[in-house]
């Protein structure tokens, strides 16, 4: 049990005997508790069949909710950033979820993602339903790779592809801002009259 | 020396003791050395006439530099903000230093700021120089502010204005990015076809 716990990420040996050794004294129906939700968690959830997302039914809640906005598919890396993503309450489309991202160091290819899924689900679309995907990974070089493959491998269907704005943080200082986010920002820099 | 030092930011009662009794007992050479650098900042450094930069003269190394781009101004809040500017090696421009930004709680209102000297700058550049100011405000709420009032200010000149873009830091990662940050990179999202 101690070998279980301290495969744990973050969990070293002291701290997996510690475990053990709560459990050992502790009551049977919190010890108990624990393995059946560990059961569950293996039994009940899996991906869901559209967008790849944690569910606990065949689609995701997101994708069975009848009021999200079926005409944008944001593609995020890892069900994490999505929800990242619907803990601002900014966002009421739909989501794909990638299951990770290119990494050629790593031997990670597009036939290792849900990238055919993502190309599949926007031919099939309806006509007319789905107007844009949003490419929502992270702003990384093994993300940016990610993405201008997605970007290539979307040209030529009839949706409209953005990707998540970069730039200086929200609420950051600038003088703090390293060299990298303050060339971007002032690359990608707007017009006011596009609004502030 | 104790209260002088003690004055100082990030200098406690204690540090200042420590730095008052290093100097009485340090070489004279060493000692004089700090107080005639301090002489020399008070004596020499000043603002640059045109954009309110340090400068060592007149005018600073910036605006005297013949080969800076004179079609574009980016406006900056203090002379820190212009170094890390300067450090990314992607702006070629000229730059306008408020001085402060726009602070209603803190009493600091358009006149405490080089704003009219921004605006007469503007208004005077010669006939077709002048193209572009670029609004280098923190992203905070006081720094928003005062990029929305310079707007309003600079509204009908003969310049284009705009603002350095917000969004997700390059290099970060989704996940760790706060509500704000991510809701203002799903707005502020663009379309592949304007480039990655």
């Amino acid at each position: 049990m101690i070998d279980a716990f301290s495969r744990l990420p973050g969990v070293g040996r002291r701290s997996a005997e510690r475990l053990a050794f709560h459990l050992l004294k502790a009551d049977p129906e919190e010890a108990l508790g624990l393995a059946r939700a560990i059961e569950d968690l293996k039994k009940l959830v899996r991906h869901c069949r559209i967008c790849f997302n944690l569910a606990d039914d065949e689609l995701c809640s997101i994708c069975r909710d009848p009021r999200r906005d079926r005409s944008s598919v944001l593609v995020v890396e890892q069900p994490k950033d999505l929800l990242a993503i619907e803990e601002t309450g900014s966002y009421t489309g739909l989501y794909h979820v990638l299951m990770g991202r290119l990494s050629p160091l790593e031997g990670v290819g597009p036939e290792d993602l849900t990238i055919e899924a993502l190309i599949e689900r926007v031919r099939s679309a309806p006509e007319g339903e789905l107007c844009e995907v949003i490419l929502g990974l992270n702003p990384t070089l093994e993300g940016d790779g990610t993405g201008l493959y997605l970007g290539e491998r979307l040209r030529g269907e009839d949706v409209r592809v953005t990707r998540l704005a970069r730039g200086l943080p929200t609420g950051g200082q600038l003088e703090l801002a390293n060299r990298a986010v303050l060339a971007e920002a002032i690359a990608g820099r707007r017009s006011l009259d596009d609004g502030f």
